[in-house]
């Protein structure tokens, strides 16, 4: 718990987004603030990660920390894979642009890895996998906080005993791509924050930061009074002014004709939240396989984006989109702050009777 | 407020579970133990419904509810529903019963409401549904406190509209059928408990009862900070020594070979969510035809709850059913009281600077 008394003003982390949110200027912002600010090393080369770890340490002496996607190997339904891949082509067509190659990648995790071990960042979080102790004691030894994401008390078990320093748990209401070891769809992976909080806090004696749906500071007072011990928090600075969120995506979140988030596997072939659109909904059906699906759609979704075709495009995001703010993130930092110290005074002025 | 303020000693509601659950038994000792007990009408005559409530009032003079089921027709696709129970003769024959008739029934709520009408109880509670504002003057003007169940914000807008005195919000994580106005399987209808509370508590300004996912008191505090006035506990009761729920569903919540639950349609032609068996896992592709699936699978579930074939029971449960706990329900309401306490208390004692 050094992590957070001695480090962290706020027990605010701001949750590592992939494919752009997540930059160098929004972390060290966060972090600047009082929180801690994240980078998403997933989808990126090894050298864009470097390049992103440069600039936050030229913005800021604070804590941040880098989040790596753990590569697996899953077994894919090839002829369902090739069916899918045939139903997006006249998408391609439509957007004038051709189809990735359904091919497996690592997203250069032994790169980005030597990297972080030669050059070791104050905190790295892993998501989609739980690496081996050797490697989370070695980042331990360079003086890296480590963090890894789960989803299910089976998976807070599996982490647990490769020693991380922190657990991060992750809600079915986050956004985003859904932190799992697999993509399987079984009975007992859709638990809620609160549900998960509730099963790992009495096993897992470890600090654990919780994800998903917080996009208020009495929420925050809230996950506290459930045994958090930091809040993570991703959708809430989406709109922000330093966030590299598609700017498309920043109106639509905004925009009364989307309304609600739903899962898909349509863009990248692994379970992930976003805004309910046309192409999710089309596109339901579509199965698991990732990487690969995200390789066959990223000319589709680059193009999609760069038109504003926020009909077709990705927009991940939480259930909470709807109070997303458009304002620096220091001040969604010091607005968070503010609510939560509201909801512990409102309690701390109660007598015992008139609460319970 | 007065509801919550001047009646309830403690804010805890036993949620009402119909099928057997939410007994006169348990619904009594929760409210002598200073929380607030409920029947459930579902499912019942109003016969059997008029008894119960005779039941509870000789067995307490505090507060108690009623729920009551709102009937709906929605659009059935017959060839479907067809050739989903054409799938369940198998089981039939197994189990050596006949199926039911795939017919829709209003769950006998004219009479229901006729006899509430006639003879008021202290709180009525609807679900699947809103009725209308005359309905809700009307139960009012006779001295019942009424509450209207959703899982939306679009259902709370409904909701507030016609005036019921509280609000109680399901969210995903809540045991047994989704209390949603319709069966539809369209994106938003999956918010947690948090995340629901969090788009509503804004705009509503009714007192706001919770439920899904509550088994400790600590859980009750922390939604208490997010705005809740009241929470309603269902799952944490389903194993008491009061409550009516199946002996093998008491034992199968306590085997380790049960330890997920999930959403289905397959017993009921409605979503809901139970611990996850081979029944749910075999026909989870049942489609939407509520009641009538229900109507067909009742001997089917009648026999195999009878021989405690658990494989083939429908057993509701909410995603933190392993915390279920086999005791006398005051002692259940006594820890939820105690923890809610320490929880409050721990952050009392902490300086600002220590907790955020």
């Amino acid at each position: 718990m050094t992590f957070l008394k001695g480090l962290l003003r706020y027990p605010i982390i701001q949750a590592p987004m992939a494919g752009g949110p997540s930059c160098p200027k929004l972390a060290s912002v966060v972090s600047e603030a009082g929180g801690m600010g994240f980078l998403a090393a997933g989808y990126k080369t090894n050298d864009e990660m470097e390049k992103e770890i440069s600039e936050v340490k030229q913005l800021t002496k604070k804590l941040f920390g880098v989040n790596v996607f753990v590569p697996q190997k899953s077994e894919i339904d090839s002829p369902v894979l090739s069916s899918y891949i045939d139903t997006l082509e006249s998408e391609a067509d439509r957007l004038g642009v051709s189809l990735g190659e359904a091919v497996w990648d690592d997203d250069c995790y032994d790169e980005k890895i030597e990297y972080l071990l030669a050059n070791p960042v104050p905190v790295v979080s892993f998501t989609f996998g739980c690496p081996p102790n050797g490697l989370i004691s070695k980042l331990q030894q360079r003086g890296s906080f480590v963090i890894i994401t789960v989803t299910t008390p089976e998976e807070a078990e599996i982490a647990f005993k490769v020693e991380p320093d922190a657990l991060c748990l992750q809600g079915v209401e986050a956004g985003g791509h859904r932190g799992s070891f697999d993509d399987k769809d079984v009975p007992g992976k859709d638990l809620s924050l609160l549900s998960l909080l509730s099963a790992v806090r009495s096993n897992i004696d470890l600090p654990l930061i919780v994800a998903g749906g917080i996009m208020h500071g009495r929420d925050i007072a809230a996950v506290i009074m459930s045994g958090a011990a930091v809040a993570q928090i991703g959708t809430a600075f989406l709109r922000c002014t330093e966030s590299g969120t598609n700017q498309f995506q920043k109106s639509a979140m905004a925009d009364p004709s989307f309304q609600h988030t739903m899962f898909t596997r349509a863009f990248s072939g692994r379970k992930a939240r976003g805004i309910a659109n046309r192409f999710m909904l089309e596109y339901n059906s579509a199965p698991s396989a990732y990487p690969q699906i995200n390789n066959v759609t990223k000319p589709l979704r680059r193009e999609a984006a760069a038109r504003g075709d926020t009909g077709t495009m990705n927009m991940w995001a939480g259930q909470g989109f709807r109070f997303a703010e458009e304002l620096p993130a220091a001040k969604i930092v010091e607005r968070l702050v503010r609510e939560c110290r509201q909801a512990f005074d409102e309690i701390k002025t109660k007598t015992h009777e008139s609460i319970i």
